[in-house]
């Protein structure tokens, strides 16, 4: 819609469509908790059966709305509302349907079920792009211990290695694609090169909205992450005939260490830095430490600050374990870099949170999500939703209606804004914002 | 022998029996460490089929040295070399003879090798009062898990309960003694009324005497030991999207409190506190700790100080619990008294360690010791020879012979000492050391 008079779907105007944005959205959500594969919980791990009537349910809200369906290669629903006009770009609106098991039903689905809110309020209006609306097909990585499946499909890197991996039951991906019906080449997922922008919005599953009082986040950055193992080697004795000062404790080294990562990741803007952890042998009550295993676990928005503490807080491993005697080593168990959103799609995300007359709070996403590996391929951004509690991968897992709301509200702002940009048409997501930059 | 000219068994003389000494008691721990339970490791629990095997080798030595041998109800081998007079006072002298699984060759054994040896080089002399070397048949606690067996049959704290409690095999101790050939009543295991003092000499199974490059130590006290189970609750919670403000990390109270603990048992003097066992739940890489439960062996020879500092240590865990937003709780899970030596016989040991020119060096038991049950009967004291590196309850345990010749040449002396106080026969313990005091 270009005509520059009335907001789409009535959002400012009150109307009672509005409202049943996010009564529609969160009856959707609990529709799809209900297709399990474990009765009593919500479980759906990657192409599990219920898979099957997640996507019926999906397919036939889209299909009222008028869009053309299919499931990719890789089991991503797909639903185009199409543009005004052929060959419009596309904006790819979506997150995923896969669970952890035993979830909650706002984890990924939420994101789906107000993409169709949104097109629902757009009442067959049609803009100047085309809105592609995705439901990935895995994301948590349960099934094969290896996440972001389906959107590492629609960006080309899942590589052989990875379509061979199996399940604990031997099913590797590729048989699991064949086994739910599936067996088109893997490029039949890939992006669309009409695509203008990767939208997604997902619960924030954290505590950070709850604590500011604020529905949502806009997320300008996935943390980088680094993962190591840290063992300290002392000598395990006798607790009762072993003098202090002739220990080499190995739990003191580990603890005096503790202290010191949660001091230096208090005093670092954004750093978050956790020992998950702890494992000491041999774990009697009356014998000293011999040895220690910590995990730790680094992640900050900038791989440059990143990098420096996990050298800041090895080095101050050294210096506890020499004080006591003792020997540290340690093992980098894995290593991720931080993923930025795109400044022009985060920007008209924030002013559509403007707009409603909420406070745009930029903030990092700690976990993964599908637009990191979404970002590197097309401009990308997310809206996180307060989780109450910052609780989720549980069945407690909860939103409150009012976000939901403003979400809706401000998905749908979003909407109108990409469509008030003029030279979108042709010229690529470069331009997106070209007339909004200040 | 109490004529005051020449010394016992020649101690003094540089008469080949010295050096006999202790190349006899280490040869007898070597064929005493050849009788196990378990081929190819030194394992015998209590009343363990290998046990008849000990007795043998001691009863043979026993008979060698003239004395009278018995295996007394709780399976105690005891032989009593008389004194010049009939009805004279008994000093007692030994140590235990059940060891660890898979132990080293000295943990009790020594002590009941040194007695032999010091009685071998006596070459038949008599004394004042009738010395009754026993071999305890239980102290490590393993089968029963429950220790001190054999001496609290001698000291007759050995109730109903303790009879009946049973081994993984579902034997009770009763049936264990009846096994074994024993079907007395306990009461035949009492001390005689007769007994001077106890005396016990034990490897130290600690690092104090080699970092002092001493042979030798003089237990004063074995000290108390208070044991507790220590909870620290927060919230458990995910690693990436929980800023480091906003946690309610178990972990990060209870390290805190770790270094507490090590920091104050550092600063008061023969203080010992250890966190020998923690488990965090969930215990993932990427979740914070929502539990960590802790164990704290807390030991001093004073009691009141050991309950001092488990009051300060149970505020900071209480402190550092709140400054976190996380809950402490805390169960005593055993305590235990310190158990003073006796400051007669501990001056007659002194007296003759400093006799064959070594430092007489005091200090605390950290361990429990047969001569702590002892104590609260009759006279006791016990002496500690070097352990190298602290090692015990190990197949590498060992002992340097120079050490145990040390020790021999103590004990020798002591029977002197005891034997030229003037009082003993008849007015008990309490004078012992009448002429000694100064």
């Amino acid at each position: 819609m270009s005509d520059g008079g009335e907001t789409l779907g009535g959002v400012h105007t009150g109307h009672p469509a509005v409202m049943e944005g996010a009564e529609y959205a969160l009856d959707l959500c609990a529709r799809i908790a209900r297709c399990t594969d474990v009765p009593g919980t919500t479980t759906r791990l990657f192409l599990s059966p219920a898979t099957h009537e997640v996507h019926a349910i999906l397919r036939a809200e889209m299909e009222m709305l008028g869009m053309t369906v299919r499931v990719d290669a890789a089991g991503n629903l797909r639903g185009v509302y199409s543009a005004e006009t052929e060959d419009a770009p596309v904006l790819l609106i979506g997150s995923h349907v896969d669970t952890v098991p035993d979830a909650g039903a706002y984890d990924g689905v939420l994101g789906v079920a107000l993409a169709l809110a949104v097109l629902r309020a757009l009442d067959e209006q049609r803009l100047q792009y085309a809105i592609e609306v995705i439901a990935f097909s895995e994301e948590e990585g349960i099934r094969f211990r290896m996440p972001f499946i389906g959107s590492r499909a629609v960006v080309g890197t899942l590589g052989a290695s990875e379509l061979a991996r199996v399940d604990d039951g031997g099913v590797s991906v590729v048989e699991a694609l064949w086994q739910f019906g599936l067996d088109g080449a893997l490029e039949d997922a890939a992006l669309s090169p009409e695509t203008l922008a990767f939208l997604e919005c997902h619960i924030e599953q954290g505590p950070v909205l709850e604590a500011l009082d604020l529905p949502l986040g806009i997320v300008t950055a996935v943390v980088g992450q680094t993962r190591l193992e840290v063992t300290f080697s002392g000598k395990a004795n006798h607790a009762g005939t072993t003098p202090m000062h002739l220990r080499q404790d190995a739990l003191a080294a580990a603890a005096a260490w503790i202290s010191i990562v949660e001091r230096h990741a208090r005093n670092v803007p954004g750093l978050v830095a956790t020992v998950g952890m702890i494992q000491v042998a041999p774990g009697a009550a009356n014998v000293i430490p011999g040895e220690a295993v910590l995990s730790l676990d680094v992640r900050h928005a900038s791989d440059a600050m990143r990098e420096q503490a996990v050298i800041e807080l090895l080095d101050a491993a050294k210096r506890e374990a020499v004080a006591r005697h003792v020997t540290m080593s340690s093992r980098e168990t894995s290593r991720q870099a931080a993923v930025a959103m795109d400044e022009r799609v985060c920007g008209l995300l924030e002013d559509s949170v403007r707009a409603i007359g909420a406070a745009p709070h930029r903030m990092v996403s700690g976990a993964g999500h599908d637009a990191m590996i979404l970002a590197g391929k097309v401009p990308s951004a997310m809206l996180f939703v307060q989780t109450p509690g910052g609780l989720s991968h549980h069945p407690d897992e909860s939103v409150r209606e009012q976000d939901v709301q403003a979400a809706f509200e401000v998905l749908l702002g979003f909407l109108e804004r990409l469509d008030n940009v003029a030279q979108i048409a042709g010229e690529g997501p470069e331009e997106i914002r070209a007339e909004d930059e200040e």
